[in-house]
């Protein structure tokens, strides 16, 4: 077998975020060797000849949920489908989210989560973990995951009152305790109380169908919520980073926050890319519940445009999919209830085409944006770049040939477990050809060629310079001491800057 | 006496909301009895010469804090020299809080301030009460006060954490209740928590002093609870006022939510009109303590006049003062502890003269708009319009004759009972000249002539035409059956506001 | 004849812009003689009863063009038939606007368009005077048009290139002008230049059907213009009314300018709420050209519900209709070339009731709003309030019995002369029951009773106090001298107003 | 001499814009060899030690006039002084402005420039040429230039009225013929009309000051003129570039086109982010003089704090400084007339340190997003990267050794012609400490070794991919044959964008 001496790719554009080159990349043992033109080789590689096609770092997904217990079902995609999935579709790392019960141990949750992953992983992961009720126990287990475990990124939950969700005070001491050990804050940006209260409402309305799904959390309770988290996140000067933005307002509270010199980041997901919430009022029952997701897609249709335009523009910063699917038999348990119904949607294998699509082919952004958004931005937030997300020397050898032809998206072609797909009959210019992961061809031209355990958990250490330069900065230049008295608004706001406030 | 048989007001410029006539008004018995020209009027009656000034409806304070109990000390502009001041200010009508403390009876604490004041104002006053805590009683006395003793208005405070805050889910409550008694909801809009959480972490660096007050509380903590509030209120299609609306972030908010056709109505005082926050960092602690309040000035020194825009261009509605004043030696509670300093700061007398100033005589706004920010929109929204707020057949007498000629402010002068200004030495190009109050002339050329008990209690209905026709309307076009499927956006738009979400 | 001893309207809720009271209201020799309740009247009135009924100021359109020569064609509304159809739709006044010629008299316009009305037209009417090129001829006639004849308001077009269109420069001085004059300054915003280049494009890529007018002037073009009028405008600290605002980025542009102090009103159009401009797209070529007109409606369609968000909240003030009616046949003027299809819509039959189902109805405003914008701010902007804009003693007798009954609007019940109509088939919650002008019941249960020369032209003073007080102020305060140095931006701010820059 | 062998840099931590890494730096015969840790290096070496210091790619000043004739007087910084200064202050590159007179050839006045550049430069330069007016003749030196000379960017001016000034029918022109030749179109946007008239008006009220200048050019001036040059840009699907972006006003413009998807790029200057516009009212004529350049610094003192926040969030995109040098004397030309005051500033030695002072030790950027905006965006937007703007294998040897030490600016101690400093007394925290240019060390430890031509000029080729992908895929997709009838809405966002209007 040739791929024991390496790879080599000939020819292709290699697409990095700051430009892209025609070169040829050589791969052996898992890592990325040498790129170059005319690079001197050994005998015996196995040559991939790449003229005429993208050669871009494998694509990160930052968000999904594999074989979640949730809503009393589990999710279909395990962490061996799910990741075949992923690779099928060009993404070669995700990170997945721990999310323990309220009041148990977030170690043990993360102990089970490892147990569960590891074994079955077909390419690299990470683990975000969910803080989903406040004590000393959760600060001290907090501590660990950071320190030991390889954890950097807390998500707490604005939403499912009673279940997961902080109240503010928590959320405060919660955003606190990030910034002291470096991790990023991840919120899950709605207001659980009125959404409480209006779920209670449709109900008692009669509306029982998918549509009350999102009539009881309009995109206003998504956008509140979401400046709530990052004026929360400010008073303490902590990174904040807000999963699955996906309405226009809460986009734009996002947008506008960065302008003021917020660090936050905001994520939009293949879902809120690619289609929209027009489809919860679809006649039949089982397509509109596919949709179901929270926050829900948005009935206005000019919302995935708006969201691409963003993230071309790098308001937004990054892409996920909050792939959790359930079949329609699963999703049938809500059929009386909207309230019942498992949320979550697919996204995993098709995210990659999906931004291509709406975002490379229609001319929003060009293929370096791509990367960046698929792949590189996502490494340096969660600390492992230049590892990942990038086509360079020493970097891991995780590589997606990527070719510009149509494909259509089908449940009836694609790789992940569940039974339909969101994005059924989309049309995508853009396609991966062959993946690498780990160094090793794992699909190619339709065929995947993985093992279960062949992925491995990636360490993530705390303090990501691309997220905590600026941070530790603010700290030390308001740490300086001032003179009395503060005349001008240039001393005041000096003086604001001591207390992040 | 003449004035018994009435008074007539000649050649003045009388001015209402909507245009200015040259006119004559003649007055009895506590009514406008009509207004026009050459009016043929009984022999005895004093006549006034108004040439060349302008005849304007009494000004209304919206937001008064009389002998308030607060902080561990009282204010001390009672409700008799409180009144006073305001009508040598050009006031002729308050509206002052009930504030009952949490857990206590609302109509208890309505009835003990009916009993403070009724005996003591010297113009007319009317009372909104605070909705301190929740609960089946607070229900039921909100019902009462609405419909039996006058209170169409209640105040929900998120601010003073364990004090007098109420949690998300039950404003959510407090609002709806209000919707079905056909009351405004008005809320205090500060994050409680996060004041709570800087204020400790200044004392903790050593910061005592009362700049520490506004560096505990930046002006994204006031504009997040008031996006907060908006979204609550708007969930269960209930009116907001907001009361001090004292930045420009969060008058933003309240302009922008207007403007997506929120019933939403926003006060600026006449503190935040007319001064900044720049005087917490003076060098002396009495001077700096005398503009405590809360929410804070904001040092940005463009605050007044953009707040003054907003208030001209109508995204800003109606003025108060929150006049509230405790003299130095009582804010000297605070003087190691900024947390321990009396809130409050005074200008019910100044309030009228304040707005003609930075407002009309800047070129801000026009007389006619300065009526309707000083006088018929608070009439209006807490429905008591045209019986005061307009120049009008049958309306009150409470009348001003207006003078531009040039005034100083200055804490020598003024008539309140506090030892300080906080506009001191602001000069001032529009003062009143006559002001009267129900039929008599109390303030004529500097001297007041007053007698406690003289004005009355004006029970206010709810419903007020001015804020519920919409909410009525957007209710009733809601009712509407919707025939399935909901295809079009216009559908979904229909389906949306059935539920006010 | 009863009329001539008067009408009575008996029992109706009288509706201003302030507010509303059920008052009866007695009409005498085409004036409101007295409003109030249980009046006294002589013997030998006409009655109406309007229980349950609202009696509301008559419309007042501020944007026709009668029988205007355009376009290679004759608009087949003439001051006859297009007056009696205003009439029928509850509009009792119109404002039309003489265009002449570029290089000819504006004077001699003035007198050719008052012959062609005075003997057609049902209603009272006004003229505003378009100015098409500049010199020093211009200028002398619009000082003798607003001293001697009655016109305070000329419009400037940014659009029509070679036409009408003015330069930059050109537009200064007829800003500064108008500002001299106290005449308030009109322009139809849009970027010429890109329009012609526009067009030729869309020609050149043989797109020549309805869609191409909207295709080559899309809103940007709009926004662009009503940015750099408003900057010219202010440079010259010169009012300005902003005709025909379609779009949802120029009316942005209108409202922010207001937030920042400008004097500026944006007036939308019956069209421009009613519908939008998908229309251009419909098959049939015939409908599509109907709705052609400058600037054009928008494929947005979310713009009308914006639109009258904005109109509801005061950011947009008054409403016009642009009638400018083609048959069928005169578009199809440019069955081959669109752009020589005659531009123009229908709307002044139909304007009120628009209004009242897109605004009142639908609960975005309500019933005084909707005075204020159909028919008050009218008269104060244009100078002819209280005359007209409100039911009170003295006001002209030009008064609507609105009904909130059902209507279907169509092309063959309408009274216009047009063969058809932009709103077909929209069924409408509000329509005039009864239409009185000049004090005599011109249109009553669906039966016009009109006379051509009923009408009257009314003559509008100059420096209309609604419009010039703030700029008078701003003048004056910005001429007292200033001491130097500047050293705070307080200074600055004012040694800027002095120039008004 | 050891450079021959090559220069070793060791132990920095080498800062591009995507990381920063801690690596060894070969340089050789003009190139950087290589990029890693313990670099196997021939003996003979010059080795620097970079210990605790940074290594980044030189500085690009995007926007000089060295030695200009401008005013009736002559920049004093010439090509050698000037581009020596740069390198005291690491900056290796500089891009300086041709400008032709008007009705003069641009290829005349490219080759005088560069026979004035040539044989004087110190570090390598490239040559932006300004097209002044319009015809036949520029359009075809317009492509010569483009196609031979090594020039793809041109700049229009809107404003220098009767100097350089085009209508926007020519910028329209101009515009699209960029797009044809693949060239950036960079404008200098400020409204000429308005400022004319401004400067008449103010001497005309006796106003001759420096402030004078500032009066008569408000920054809505530059704001409108650069929202018109965005709508003409987009017209014809043109990428923009806007030269010094002054105020606020403009920035947001800018800001809210990009997230718009528009492809255009603001350039800040170092005078704009350094210091602000309450100069101009300095009480010493020569101090305020000093700062006069066009478009005037602004006078509100949050301009520079609110510009960078948009430099740090990629909504300004690159620096550079408008280094236009006159001596105190020259100044005086408008002793009494400040429209002769020969406008310009200084900057180019400067860029750099303010930048690190303002952006990244204040904490708005890190040190990866300042290499971005003073280096590497310059060379993608003007293409040359990652020939410059890079540490990267065969890049450009032009290196800077980066030293946080702290530094205060001064005219004493710097190493322009100029006999003042706008940034006179400010204190830096970030210097350069080593230049290197074209492999060769410059300045080292405050001591310059350079020689007139070590510079060269730098051909750029047209179609920047960094620019053009977006604009190429655009066009191609609007190409697409569209299938009738067009009745959603995203078939009309299609058709539009055939036309890119």
């Amino acid at each position: 077998m040739t791929e024991s001496c390496g790879i080599l790719i000939k020819g292709g554009k290699v697409v990095n975020e700051d430009c892209s080159v025609i070169s040829d990349v050589y791969i052996k043992n898992g890592k990325i060797i040498s790129v170059g033109q005319n690079l001197q080789i050994p005998v015996g590689v196995r040559v991939i000849d790449a003229t005429n096609k993208l050669v871009i770092p494998g694509g990160i997904d930052t968000h999904t949920h594999m074989e979640l217990a949730f809503m009393g079902t589990k999710a279909v995609d395990d962490f061996h489908v799910g990741t075949k999935a992923a690779l099928a579709g060009g993404t070669t790392m995700i990170l997945d989210f721990v999310i323990p019960q309220k009041g148990r141990s977030l170690l043990d949750a993360y102990n089970s989560w490892r147990e569960m992953a590891d074994p079955k992983v077909c390419c690299d992961y990470s683990l975000h973990v969910a803080v989903t009720w406040w004590g000393d126990k959760v600060k001290t287990e907090m501590e660990t995951l950071a320190k030991e475990k390889g954890v950097n990124s807390f998500k707490m939950f604005m939403a499912y009152k009673d279940v997961f969700m902080l109240k503010d005070s928590e959320l405060y001491a919660a955003f606190a305790w990030c910034k002291e050990l470096g991790a990023v804050a991840q919120v899950h940006a709605e207001n659980g109380d009125l959404i409480a209260e209006g779920a209670r409402k449709m109900l008692s309305l009669g509306i029982t169908g998918p549509e009350g799904h999102e009539l009881c959390r309009p995109e206003e309770v998504e956008a509140e919520a979401t400046q709530r988290a990052i004026t929360i996140a400010h008073a303490v000067n902590c990174p904040l980073y807000v999963v699955h933005v996906m309405s226009k307002s809460a986009a734009k509270v996002v947008s506008n926050a960065r302008r003021n010199g917020r660090v936050v980041f905001g994520e939009p997901i293949a879902a809120g890319l690619g289609t929209d919430g027009t489809n919860y009022w679809h006649k039949e029952w089982a397509h509109a519940a596919g949709f179901v997701m929270g926050p829900p897609l948005r009935p206005d249709p000019s919302t995935p445009g708006f969201l691409m335009d963003l993230l071309a523009n790098d308001d937004l910063s990054v892409t996920g999919t909050d792939n959790c699917t359930f079949s329609v038999c699963q999703k049938a348990l809500g059929k009386d209830d909207f309230t019942k119904i498992p949320n979550g949607v697919n996204g995993v294998e098709d995210r990659m085409s999906i931004i291509w699509e709406k975002g490379v082919h229609s001319g929003k952004m060009d293929e370096n944006r791509f990367v960046a958004v698929t792949s590189s931005n996502a490494a340096k937030i969660f600390n492992f770049y230049p590892q990942k997300g990038r086509i360079a020397q020493n970097s891991d050898a995780d590589v997606v040939i990527w070719d510009p032809k149509m494909k259509s998206i089908s449940a009836k072609t694609h790789h992940q477990a569940v039974d339909y797909n969101i994005f059924e009959g989309m049309e995508c210019h853009g396609v991966p050809l062959i993946t690498i992961s780990r160094g090793k061809v794992v699909y190619d031209d339709g065929q995947l060629q993985v093992s279960p355990g062949h992925g491995t958990f990636i360490h993530r250490q705390p303090f990501s310079e691309f997220v905590y330069k600026r941070i530790k900065q603010r700290d030390q230049v308001n740490s300086t001491p001032l003179d009395p008295p503060f005349a001008e608004i240039t001393a005041l706001d000096r003086i604001r800057k001591v207390f992040t406030l």
